[in-house]
């Protein structure tokens, strides 16, 4: 078993940190240009003792292959604005030469039964330690602020209630994902429909300029 | 007019880094005690220089009414899981005595035209600083994570396209923000029946009990 | 005796992180107005729950009287690049409104016996909870670099060796503590060679600007 | 030359961050193993533009060459408690996978006319930008608490007397760096005693043991 949990959490706890630095990066770097950043903003947690000895039992998974077979101890997670830019932070994290993509699984479009939402990526990460270089395995977990919104609510339901929903509020639980995700969709066609618009009127004002200038 | 605008903010940066560990501790507390928080996160921002100016222009704030005049120079901001939760923290924050209320607007039951929803609490604070204590006005606002999902992608649309928005635009933004008021709601009533269903089932578990002690 | 030592930590913990901020604070105003910093860098550091019981032992402190009777669970600390410097956040700490004094002890001038230097102040301070307020005692220790150099490796070499060190160690480390302060005063010395330097050039200049307005 | 400083230096705020953490977490990881930590305190900095700019000129330094020419656009700095801990560190860091070493100078032993003392490294390290991977250089600065002493009052005592130092300051500034050095030396030595000391105990005490479970 694992002696000192502590020491083992160490290498997590550490990458957890190193990208929380990296992502928000990615927001800064946006930013710095002036530019709409796919990122809102970045969390990270280290799975409690509880939770992994608990998935340990669940998944059958023995001490010794801890590091290899658990994906999710060093969990980061991206909210993004909108639906679209999903995709923009997974193409930037692809092309990543620090991110060496072991599993990549798109519950955006095929949410899970719950209604839950997200894009998980699983990757290796190398972490320095005083007896040397250990790979371990970080999940970036990345969703709108509106998967955002029903999955920290509906963990939230789930706290101190450890049972499975009722019938009936599993159900109303997938209705309100369905109208988190159309009011995702909703917010996109807006946005598209504001940028045609904006390139439209900039077309205009370009025309505008060469009817005046032939004058 | 304000000389030097970093000397000037100084005190509301300081200010915003004090609240955040504030309000932050408040969560701390309830995770500490085992008990459902009713603050998400929390996030601060300090005015940009120039929508200072832009407001000063607008609002016609003379440079000396400045500190007493503009309220929202010095943001906090406290998400919320639930809709309840927004008045438990309003309670909680009208309690303490570092907070000397000047004015509140419920902008939650009474939302603004462009479908905007939050609550708003505007107090003094003194701050230290070398030639003596000063106060500046502090504004929190409070919102669940459904109306911060609708505010903060509002807020993108409107980023670069400075007009208006056309009157279709406004009317979906509108319904939008209806829409995500209305998940809101079945998320609350969500809540209450799972936790009425625990009560119910903890009594009969005691009256089984009883019968149990009885026999 | 203490139930849940989380719990009863929760606000002193609170507080050093207000403090770091508050203290840090001083330090940013003084780079801001582009001057002369007395404060070098901060530091925070909780007792660790071992120390406070050993102590409740040594000193006999019921654990009902802890929060009134133990001064340094909640520690801060100023490191001053000069000596002169140490009075100069005194001061500045004493005029604050928002710290109200308990108690001072200078071991800059009276060293302990070990060879230890710093200027140590203790007050209370009001730290919001759930029920209420709740007055806690924190204390800052104000050290040059020099004290902080020897502080630090005295205490790492007590480390692990609990006894008393051997009297011709005893010796050596208040012979280095001596040189350390030694130090200090000729740094301090150096310090005001150059100001006084500065200023005659200054004036210097200034006759000359005047010998060359008359001409 | 540099058009966008806040975007030429974004990706050396980015590897000082990132460092920053790393560093951090060998003082972590030896703590967590309850041993010296041979890292008292890591700081960092990122050259100020009128710096960077000072130093073009002064090295001829074509703005084109300045990612590869400037070493010390971002600066690390590890503070050790004793003389020994330098090297430690030193060793650690050259067995790092993610440190490609390009040069090391020794100024502990061969200390600079000046009298600053400190064993500097400079390494090349990728950082991602959103167009591809970028190489930077870092400098890590390795010194005791005493040198950081002497280094940090002399660089005060030249703030803004940008003049290089009168001879007979120069000549007390050097005897001031011997005299921190000795310090260093002589809490070595005293160290080494203690650590002999408690070997001796130690075995004394097992022989003692050996002696009573003969009897």
């Amino acid at each position: 078993m694992i002696k000192d949990w502590n020491l083992f959490l160490f290498p997590y706890n550490q990458a957890a940190k190193e990208w929380k630095i990296k992502l928000r990066g990615i927001r800064e770097e946006f930013q710095l240009m002036d530019e709409h950043s796919p990122i809102e903003f970045v969390t990270s947690r280290i799975k409690a003792i509880d939770s992994i000895k608990e998935k340990m039992v669940r998944r059958n998974i023995e001490p010794e292959r801890l590091t290899e077979d658990m994906e999710d101890i060093c969990g980061l997670r991206i909210m993004c604005p909108f639906l679209d830019d999903i995709y923009t932070v997974v193409d930037i994290l692809r092309k990543r030469n620090d991110i060496d993509i072991l599993e990549e699984r798109d519950y955006v479009n095929n949410e899970k039964k719950s209604g839950y939402r997200s894009y998980h990526i699983v990757f290796k990460y190398p972490i320095e330690l005083l007896d040397g270089q250990h790979n371990i395995l970080v999940e970036i977990q990345i969703r709108t602020l509106a998967m955002n919104f029903w999955a920290t609510l509906e963990h939230s339901l789930n706290y101190k209630h450890p049972d499975v929903f009722p019938e009936n509020v599993h159900k109303r639980l997938q209705e309100a994902s369905e109208t988190a995700f159309e009011l995702d969709e909703e917010m996109s066609e807006i946005r598209k429909e504001l940028i045609k618009d904006a390139k439209r009127h900039q077309q205009e004002g370009k025309k505008n300029e060469n009817c005046n200038l032939r004058k």
